[in-house]
């Protein structure tokens, strides 16, 4: 038994058929909607994405006829008892409530946008970023030209591409975050600061350092005033969906994430979870953190799926890579940022250097920072940062690869990467990053 | 002393001086440039690069001024004395022999385009491509309207970029290449079939399994018979510059390259070589090869320059990266071939798939093929290529930094890579690749 019918729960189930044909796998999933790229919601708001439709990896029928897995759309699951192996399902369209058992049992119930319990919060022209439906409906507004005062609370991924997407809808877009810089929690503030600004220069306004404290009709009431509003948008982050199987006594770990372990076992026998309602590992803090990303959503259903199925896989853990785009500035990150290695108990050098994703010469050469952390001591990798023009992002790839093999500044400098004058520099920009950590070390 | 005025020796020299501000250093250069981009010309030629100073990355006197390095323009080794630590130096200029002496000898004499003696080949419109006199001349004929047939001869990187070059001054391009595949020596047949697909959609002519057999006035003549040119740019690779090394008595390894150790000695006491004239170690098949690259250039220069400076530095070796774009199509390769993975002794399972280099329903999502090669038993990384539209090559640094940390497959899928819906689908092409591998293993 799966429950949920995205990405943590049936690419787990995926796997576990392609492994054992004679398995019985019913999925239930309590909205409209199977395996959809809710990454892909900004740019379908924004009108990049033709239709909803196209989010959708694969629908109910093709999981029912390609991989005879019976999916139970409209279908929840309110309780587990893992004593008798039992889940309490509602049918939300009969209204009926029945239960099914399982020997094993799949948990990809995903996560929730954060919704601080401030006064005014629940009115519907508030809305997180999560579903199908809440990508449909927030299309819907910005098609609408009485959309005009568009505030985003928050100022992360989800932030920034909601206020874009907006912003090109014709908008007037606040964007309110609590922290003095936008994308705080994922860029040190030196880079963080160049995202602001391409953020502004777009035509955004940014209010940085100011606490919303609630929502009146038409308006966000922060602590420095109050900002006309016909549709709020909330980037606050978002939280596992645990209280199903935290109510029924599986260990809950970081930030009330199901605890996992490399093979992505619950705590109880039999039960499995994975995808944003799973915590997994970090391998440069090595400490179990929550990330809610489709990435490790994918990978971590995979591994569970093979383990169901009879296979041997182990998840390794994650580095923390993060990639997207403002209009045109890329911003990736892997690994620690300053503050987050020196909560693991790092001590570093921080190098930053200005290069560019072309040879300089070259036509099109547009700017880009890149930041490394190196060990003290060791000269090992801990992250890197990456904001610039087309073609920087992508390359926090080789950082991100040579942190799972735990490359020193040194390594980094004698890697063979690829060099033609429309594509880099004859050094590489994170190259000459790990060259000037290395001076610094 | 050094040999040569560009990356190889140049790159050399300012590490040392960094590292010893009391050297006297003296740099020969017989031609008229330093440190210049060889990799820009074709793109000069193209008339993407505005002048052919954009291509010197550093001229003579800023050598003489910012490094304090003794650069004598027009100046040519013609003999090395290794015993008496002697080089007998020519002033082309003034027709002069010299003879100075050297504690440290730094050889970065590079290479020259292979020019196969065929009748008719000294004549002055049959051309390589390798110093930015060969570039000025090329571009100079390329503007000249009676420049109409252009033959190129040889298929490879630099054939194919000049060949788009003159097409797109409006030449008639004819492309005459020995092999039965464009680009053999980089990718295996079925990826090299896509190039050459895209090189005749560019609206230039491919001739594959054609042998040159000569050159007569305004035509070459091969074995299937007389192609019109006015004009002949060489592509069939090059030879390292390595006669004055070889006559003073020290030992030439792979294809007449200079032999060096990981620290770039050569075979004689305090003589050191680095760049395309010198030879390098293969990572992967754990051989002695020649690459004229010039991120190999400047990687190799730095570590002698480092070690004559009194430092200590060792160079790791290459895994054969290479990265170059026909129009619109980016090709990528790292690691072995099948032909040179075969020849190194290795079985391997080749996985080829397709997929793109942005989510399949994000606007602009062009096709993209990845292959890899994994070693049987171990399932390790043997190599890569890629070939594909915008944003598809720059990832073959993912696949080179996973050869030098001697991944596996399952080590490739498990890698936290970047992903948003305009960088990548959910699963990074090159982990498509490495799982549709792991399952053929």
């Amino acid at each position: 038994m799966v429950i949920g019918g995205d990405a943590g729960g049936m690419a787990a189930a995926t796997q576990a058929r392609r492994r054992r044909p004679d398995l019985d796998i019913v999925a239930l999933e309590r909205g409209r909607w199977t395996s959809y790229s809710a990454c892909g919601i900004p740019y379908l708001v924004a009108g990049d994405v033709g239709s909803f439709d196209d989010l959708v990896a694969r629908t109910p029928d093709q999981f029912r006829q390609d991989h005879r897995i019976d999916v139970r759309m409209g279908h929840e699951a309110t309780a587990i008892d893992l004593g008798a192996g039992r889940v309490e399902v509602r049918d939300l369209a009969r209204g009926r409530t029945i239960t099914m058992g399982y020997d094993h049992l799949m948990i990809g119930t995903g996560a929730h946008p954060i919704r601080p319990a401030l006064p005014g919060i629940d009115a519907d022209w508030i809305r997180g970023v999560q579903t199908l439906d809440d990508g449909c409906a927030l299309l819907a507004q910005a098609k609408e030209s009485r959309c005009r005062d568009v505030v985003v609370v928050g100022a992360g991924y989800i932030g920034l591409e909601m206020a874009e997407a907006f912003h090109r809808w014709g908008a007037n877009v606040v964007l309110v975050e609590g922290n003095d810089v936008v994308m705080g929690r994922t860029l040190d503030p030196d880079l963080a600061d160049q995202v602001g600004d391409a953020v502004r220069a777009l035509g955004v306004k940014v209010r940085l350092g100011e606490l919303v404290q609630g929502f009146e009709e038409g308006a966000v009431i922060t602590d420095a005033g109050r900002i006309p509003a016909d549709l709020v948008v909330l980037g606050l982050g978002v939280a596992p969906n645990s209280a199903l199987a935290g109510e029924a006594g599986l260990t809950l770990g970081t930030r009330g994430a199901i605890e996992v372990d490399h093979r992505q076992r619950t705590s109880a026998e039999g039960v499995w979870a994975a995808g944003d309602c799973a915590d997994t590992y970090h391998l440069v803090s090595r400490r179990r953190i929550h990330v809610a990303l489709g990435t490790v959503a994918n990978r971590t259903a995979r591994v569970a799926g093979i383990n169901i199925g009879g296979g041997y896989a182990r998840f390794p853990g994650v580095v923390g890579t993060a990639i997207t785009k403002v209009c045109g500035t890329e911003i990736a990150r892997t690994g620690l940022s300053e503050q987050e290695a020196t909560t693991a108990g790092f001590e570093y050098v921080a190098a930053r250097i200005e290069s560019s994703a072309r040879a300089g010469y070259f036509p099109g050469a547009e700017p880009m920072t890149v930041k490394v952390l190196a060990e003290r001591g060791t000269g090992r990798l801990l992250g890197g940062q990456i904001v610039g023009g087309t073609g920087a992002a992508k390359r926090i790839d080789t950082l991100a690869t040579a942190l799972h093999a735990e490359m020193t500044m040194d390594e980094i400098v004698d890697l063979d990467l690829s060099y033609a004058p429309p594509f880099s520099p004859v050094w590489d920009p994170v190259q000459v990053a790990a060259r000037r950590a290395t001076a610094l070390l």
